[in-house]
C-alpha cells in the first residue's frame, strides 16, 4: 500500500504533525527510533510551553501519549525503526502537475508515500581533536544525564558556550565538586538567566578565548590542554571527566540524494508552510535551515507543514 | 521606566514569549485582558501538543502558572488591561541604526518600550444581516460553551463550515434535539475526522450551497431565511437558537496607525523572524498573515519572535 504521509521523526515536530495527521484523516506511517527527540536526556525542561517543569523522559512520554491516543487506524507507528535512505519512485512523473511518490528504506523494510515530512531533528557535535576517539566513554562524554553522577565530587570540565554548555554545568554543580567552562570566546550564545544565575556559584570557573587542543590519559581520560586563541599561549587541566556541548548536526544524511541540503546539512524550507525544493517532500524542526531550533519551533512548523500537506493532497 | 519589551497579549503566543523574555532576562511588561486566548471557550481541546486533552479554562491556568513561574522580577504581568494605541515616540529617531521607543496606551496607563511583539489573535466574525444586532444574544449567539445549554432538547442550527462550526456542532448534539449547519459551499474548511465523525450523528443535517439571508423573531429569534446560491431558492428553517461561527477578525486595529496591515487586517510579517515593516515591532499568532494559524503555530512563532528581538536588543 502506499501510505498518504511518511513522517520520519518522533521528537515535538515528527509527533505534532502525527497528532495533526490524525485530525485531518491522513493515512499516515511514522517512522521514529524513539520519541521524545534530543531533550530526552534534560532533567528539567522549563520551556516547554504551558509546563512550568518536565523532565526529558516524561514530555517524550507525553508526546507519545497524545499521538497514540488519536492514531486510530489512520496513523501507524514504526518506533525502533530508523530510515536509511529516500528515493523517488523511478514510476511516478514529479513534474508540474503531478504527485510524486516516495519510496522510504528503513533499517527492517520499505514504504511508500505521497507526501513525505523529515522532521528528525540533529545530534551532538562530537570534538575532533588528538584524543577526542581514544577517551570517548573514557572521561569524554557527550551526556551530563547519562554519564554526570560517575564524577560526583570531582573537578570536571565542559566544552562549548551554548544553554546546553551552560546546562550541562549546572546539573553538574549539584554534585560535583568544581566545574570549569571553557568556551571559544568571550561571548555567550547561552540565555542570560542561565549565564548570570551560574556565574553566582563559587564552584564555577570559566576560561574564554580559549581552544581545546588534546585530550590526555592514560586507561581513562586524566585531563586536557587547551590554547589560548588570543595569545597562543597552552595550559592544562587536570581532570576526569570531560563534558562536551559544541552544537549539533542536522539529521538529514538519509535524504541527501533527493532534497537540497546547505552547507552545514540543513534542509532548506519556505518558512511560510515548511516546503523544501521537491515537490510532496516537507521538513520541519531542527533539521531545517529555520534561523532558531526549540522545541515549541518544531512543534509549531511541523503544524504548518501538516495543514500545507493537507491542502495540497486534497486540492493539487 | 522604558522597558526592553512590551508583550502585548496572554493566549498561547504571548505566554511564550513571556517564558522566552524571562529566560532571556528582559525587563519585560505583558499586557492582556485574560489569559488562554481564542481557546478559552472551547471545551476540550485534542491538538494542544503533549496533552491529550485538556478544557480551556485548564490551558489558560496552565499558560498562566508556567508565565508567572518565571516572571521573577523581570517579567511585570498587567492583567485586566488592553492596549488602545501604540505610537512610536516622537523622541525617537527611527532611522535606519537607532531603536525606535514605543508609547503603548491602554485602558489604565501608559508604557514605553524599546521593542514590541504583537500577539493579539483574532475574535470572532459577526453576521451582518437583517436581524442579526436585532436578536444578537436573544437567540444569536458566537459561544456555544457559553449559551449552548440554554436549548438543551430543542432543535438548533450552526452556519459555517470550518473547524470552529463542526466543533460547535459536535457539543450541541450532546444535547440539543437536532443540530442543521447551514454553509455557503459543499466543501467544509474543517478536518475530515470531524466532518466524517459528525455526518454519523442522525441528529445532524447539513445544508450546503446556502447564504443565511434573514434572522427572524418576536422578542426572541424564531429562526432564519436562507437562500439557495445556485438556485436563488429561498427556504425557511425554524430554530429558537442560531449558533455562528463564520471565521474570525484579526486584533489590530489599535495598531493600525503605526504598522502595516493587509485587506483582512493581519499584520505582514517576515516568517523566518517574525518582524515587521516597523524596526522593533514584531508580532505572532493569529494577528498576523501566516498562511495558518494554530495554538501551537502561534506559540512557535512567538519563541522565534523573541529570539530575534532578544538578538537585536543585544547586537544592534
Amino acid at each position: 500500500m502506499t501510505y498518504d504521509l511518511i513522517i520520519i521523526g518522533g521528537g515535538p515536530g515528527g509527533v505534532s504533525a502525527g497528532v495533526y495527521a490524525a485530525r485531518k484523516q491522513l493515512k499516515t506511517l511514522l517512522i521514529t527510533p524513539e520519541f521524545g527527540g534530543q531533550s530526552i536526556v534534560s532533567e528539567g525542561i522549563e520551556n516547554w510551553i504551558g509546563t512550568v517543569k518536565i523532565s526529558g523522559n516524561d514530555l517524550a512520554k507525553n508526546l507519545k501519549d497524545h499521538l497514540l491516543a488519536y492514531a486510530g487506524d489512520i496513523v501507524t507507528v514504526q518506533e525502533g525503526e530508523y530510515v536509511q535512505d529516500i528515493k523517488i519512485s523511478p514510476m511516478s512523473d514529479i513534474g508540474e502537475e503531478a504527485k510524486g511518490t516516495f519510496l522510504i528504506k528503513t533499517d527492517k523494510a520499505e514504504y511508500s508515500s505521497k507526501a513525505v515530512l523529515v522532521a528528525t531533528g540533529s545530534t551532538r557535535r562530537k570534538l575532533d581533536i588528538p584524543g577526542a576517539k581514544e577517551f570517548d566513554n573514557k572521561g569524554l562524554t557527550y551526556c551530563a544525564s547519562c554519564d554526570g553522577p560517575l564524577f560526583a565530587d570531582q573537578d570536571v570540565a565542559v566544552i562549548g558556550g551554548g544553554n546546553a554548555a551552560f546546562e550541562t554545568s549546572a546539573q553538574l554543580l549539584a554534585y560535583c565538586k568544581s566545574v570549569t567552562l571553557l568556551n571559544r570566546s568571550e561571548e555567550f550564545r547561552a540565555d542570560e538567566i542561565t549565564v548570570t544565575k551560574l556565574k553566582r556559584n563559587p564552584k564555577f570557573k570559566i576560561i574564554t578565548n580559549v581552544e581545546v587542543a588534546e585530550i590526555k590519559g592514560d586507561k581513562f581520560a586524566t585531563g586536557l590542554t587547551y590554547k589560548n586563541i588570543k595569545t597562543g599561549e597552552v595550559d592544562e587541566l587536570q581532570t576526569p571527566g570531560i563534558f562536551v556541548e559544541i552544537g549539533l548536526i542536522p539529521t538529514t544524511d538519509f535524504a541527501k540524494d533527493v532534497v537540497e541540503l546547505n552547507k552545514i546539512g540543513q534542509i532548506p524550507v519556505d518558512p511560510r508552510n515548511q516546503q523544501t525544493n521537491i515537490k510532496g517532500l516537507w521538513a520541519a524542526g531542527d533539521c531545517t535551515d529555520g534561523l532558531y531550533h526549540q522545541n515549541n519551533i518544531a512543534s509549531g512548523d511541523a503544524v504548518k507543514a501538516l495543514e500545507d500537506i493537507y491542502v495540497n493532497l486534497h486540492t493539487k
